[in-house]
């Protein structure tokens, strides 16, 4: 941690400054620049960030020098964290391709759906149970009914089914059902939520929020790791900007940066981060491209009448051509989908032709 | 709603459109342009916007003409709305005046504090007992002890007291203690949550998320609303933009724009706004001057031993001297603060001398 | 300068960082950390700034201890700045208030809307002949015939004239006009012109880009001063935000900011800040009572015929309204209109009854 | 156009309302539904866009139809536009590979940068001669010597060369130079510029401004295309956001909207954009995926001494090893590097592993 003190700092400030490092058994350096005093602080930055350092008379800036998560960090764990959901793995070279409609609806169309998507090579099936509305007067989701449903769409199609839990009171209940729970953007910052959802066993899509910086989305997914819950998936979907002609900014840089500053898998969410069919397959192999480890996408059979976000739905036969695209991107990149638990593996993709994705990232 | 088609919508799709409004129980007026074709549906819009419309093929945009909420509207209500917080009023020309700490801490110092503030004219007394913090590692309030502190320290002073409730489970016990409940920036569209405090008694200070819309934040008032419980206030807190000077962007327009939308009163908070005690007074004058109901800040007698917030808290002896002037103010746009419980009533401000801060806004 | 070297920063690359500050002929300061090290560098920040110090191997971060700015900071200049306007002075106390049509239109209107609200208390004339219009097609101003017509104006009710300047080119043209250049938000960081300007011996009103950060604001105003141009004012017009219910984001912590940063006078523009008439005399409250040293509103008499911005125009009687409440609020801050050149000066407002502008900022 | 009425438009506003439309000789089509009355006018909205039409009384709301800029559209030119720049081809799955420093410097580095990035398979060289510093004390470029230089390495390296003009005055000199003139992001709107470039007859590259929309940057490119100079290429270089992590946000979705909405090639700028060589890869590779139509990169070969931006330059190693991953990608979507003028064609990809990239987006 650094204190930059401010121009007319007085010696009785400095002094002030110093003591007070003292009493939090830290060691200081000083250094009397031409212009301004700086206050080095040698010691247990987490301890320091605890403190309102700022607050003391004197003390214009204060700049500290690691980042304030731990557990989430690539500093403390070299390695790429792979997460495997109920037999489904992600990150490291492995691809989660999450498909499925915004809501569950009735059972014909999700069998049909998931049917369709599981052909097309997705190995999660999404749909929401309880649905985190805008308006109070909208379609709140189908609760355990839908939760239900959804299990026989996994239990039947053999993959693994994530859905968003929005109460901490529900967690449980939810995670008898799923095979992995979404936390949504708007409840990113949802501590108790998060809270719970670290107690638990699933693991866990952390979605970004929408003016969360990477340090706030990697906080967030501290306070789950810092329960014990450590199967943590991180999911860009798209920040709040400025032009109207999208619904969010998909903000792709995020990949390599989260890749970074983390060992955690990070997938994309074009469906979100655009609202719009017509820009979601660019972004979707935009993201895999920069290196993401996974592919969230919203598919309805007849977006005209899906009970929400029907206007940012693929049909299943558009999400099957963008598929394919995105298994040829993938080998090329030597990464492949994920198969789904008890599949045949299919050879791995040639690491001759392959460019090494961590060498492009 | 109007829909405007896209330029190369067929026959057979204007026709699907119209059938589908017709479907709805709804009217339709075709409008064929110079370029594009237009279908104004005339009938209940609540309906209407729950259909994805733009997902039925042909529809390039979809224009509602009504906001999306009704309760908070003003048209649903013209005549400004007066929230009373324990006998102290907010709104229609009473400012209430929030001061205190940003977390509960030791009792010395609350009743400290509160004594001088209350001295300098604030109304309402703030404190945090369970604080949503962004690091897990991070001090997260006194809880219950919190609370009942918080409560010792409105009787004693005679002052209603708000503080923060952050889980749908914690609504019940916090209402035990606190005359107000506060819905931080957080958890705006923390939906389970907005339900519980609908269901209280407890009127609900409501700030506004860092990246909503003034239409996202009378949405989540609309949540509250629409469970019945109707003394809602509103607080602009600054959202996010690019300049990091400041913590937040202090957006003061929303003040005179949620007046003209909305019969709910709305209070500015300079403290989250800034995040810096400089700017705080300019800030707090600047959000009485654009007509608000209100005024929330933060007050510490030590911030640099704070638990929290310290750097943007102000010294008592500042909110003094602030409080003076907001009180000129006042009296200059025909307000004045709200008196506490049992308080003598100070004669009102002149009004010949005072502008009519309805003609301001 | 502080330089925050890598976590794994080598011996090498210490020792390589260390050369280079001594090759710049500076001396350094090393400190290491128990997780990085850090190294002060004492010595010419202004000449450091151009050093690609974070491209040196190793190098983490780069924090400058410094503003950018110098002729522009207040530490160069502690006294706020007067800037005086062909005998209108703007700043210390005086506020300078602009009024006027977006576009200078034909004769007959301007004298009628000149003699509007030089009546009100304007002591500034605005009119734009060079109009940098988003779109190619639409109306680009009169050009020198509007200069000609915005002069005649001037002479004929003894108030200088301000009109934007858009072109290196036209800068000596439009001095041989204009009491006051205009360099609009779109041209902020358009160098060619800012250089242009600051050659010239007319006062500058600087407007903020729509995403310059203040420091970008001030390096602009920099620009101007460098080139030996020292009357410059600042404008705060609104910046770019996510919510589409108002054109712009009205940044009023910008206003005190700027103060405490610079000795620069900076006034507000409501007008172009919100986009809308409706919004328009809460934010030009708000803006004096943050302490701005004058406030710019476009008035004119028929809106819906206007050339040019026509729906965010106030008529001349809501001018004149907005005029008398913004009186009102400046004697209750110790401030008042300046005069115009030749006017009985007015009695100074009591000083008793004020408040004391530089306390509340 | 649509207008929208305000819920209280008395019969007199309605009428007005409609006479005015008439007056424009254009006709009307009133829709009175259950809140709101709403205006079709049909006809040339391009002359409609020029009335202030939200200035007449009872008006709410105006919602064009149609985009306001024509020349740029895809409606008025479906097919993709391939620019041409001495030779190179930018477009239509030609890439146009962009590199060099960013400012021109010592003649023995640029010939040996520009031989380095030639290997790789850049097909335009840049640098800066004229720098748009945000420091009015910073390196300001070397000018027509800068020039000069630049136009020996194009024909020492027989590659066409691109750079930067900022002041409508040095727009022929800079032509002479030049095969491609850059119009920066700071100058986006600086129209004068804008339409001195439109009279050349040197392609031109127009990047993003910072807080553009896409409508913003397609109408820049329609002043361009409105002087007569159709050659206009589009260039997405990041904008302004909340996260201090990254120098811009990366806006890959800009490209498909682009090529969606507009026949011009754009391309994508990951330096500046991100600021940061370890996420540059990543984003070119991003870009790449999406549809666009070639990369920007800065590249020098030993950043810590650049004249400008030399902490964001990847090493001419770094940029080779990226060029040959962007060749396999440009590959599968069925793209390839433009060829230098006088090259031997390399033989095309092969079509039936190739995805075809009209079809992605």
């Amino acid at each position: 941690m650094i204190l930059i003190l401010k121009n007319l700092a007085t010696d009785d400030q400095i002094d002030h400054v110093l003591r007070r490092v003292e009493e939090m058994g830290l060691q200081h350096h000083l250094s009397r620049g031409t212009h301004r005093t700086i206050v080095g602080i040698i010691g247990d930055e987490d301890q320091l960030r605890e403190e309102p350092l700022r607050a003391i008379p004197g003390v214009a800036q204060v700049v500290p020098v690691l980042p304030p998560y731990k557990l989430a960090s690539r500093d403390a764990h070299p390695e790429s964290s792979i997460v495997d959901v109920s037999g489904v793995k992600i990150g490291g070279g492995h691809l989660g391709m999450i498909a499925g409609p915004c809501s569950v609806e009735d059972p014909d169309r999700m069998f049909r759906i998931a049917e369709k998507v599981v052909a097309s090579g997705a190995n999660l099936f999404r749909g929401g149970a309880y649905k985190p509305r805008t308006s109070p007067y909208a379609f709140q989701g189908m609760g355990e009914d839908g939760l239900k449903l959804l299990r026989e769409v996994g239990n039947r199609y053999n993959i693994p089914v994530v859905t968003e839990v929005t109460d901490p009171r529900l967690v449980e209940l939810v995670s008898g059902y799923a095979d992995m729970l979404q936390v949504g953007a708007r409840n990113m910052q949802n501590f108790a939520l998060l809270t719970e959802v670290g107690k638990s066993k699933r693991p866990v899509l952390l979605k970004r929020g929408m003016s969360a910086t990477i340090t706030d989305l990697l906080m967030c997914a501290e306070y789950i790791l810092s329960q014990g819950n450590m199967n943590v998936v991180l999911c860009e979907r798209g920040i709040k900007s400025f032009d109207p002609a999208t619904r969010n900014l998909f903000d792709v840089a995020a990949v390599p940066l989260v890749q970074q500053l983390s060992h955690l898998p990070i997938i994309v969410d074009p469906s979100h981060a655009t609202g719009r069919p017509d820009l979601i397959p660019a972004c979707a192999m935009a993201g895999l491209a920069a290196g993401a480890d996974g592919v969230h996408i919203e598919v309805h059979d007849c977006p005209e009448v899906a009970k929400s976000d029907g206007p940012q739905a693929l049909l299943p036969e558009q999400y099957d051509q963008l598929a394919g695209q995105m298994k040829s991107l993938a080998a090329l990149l030597g990464k492949q989908f994920s198969t789904l638990p008890g599949s045949p593996n299919p050879s791995a993709s040639d690491p001759q032709s392959s460019i090494n994705s961590e060498t492009v990232v």
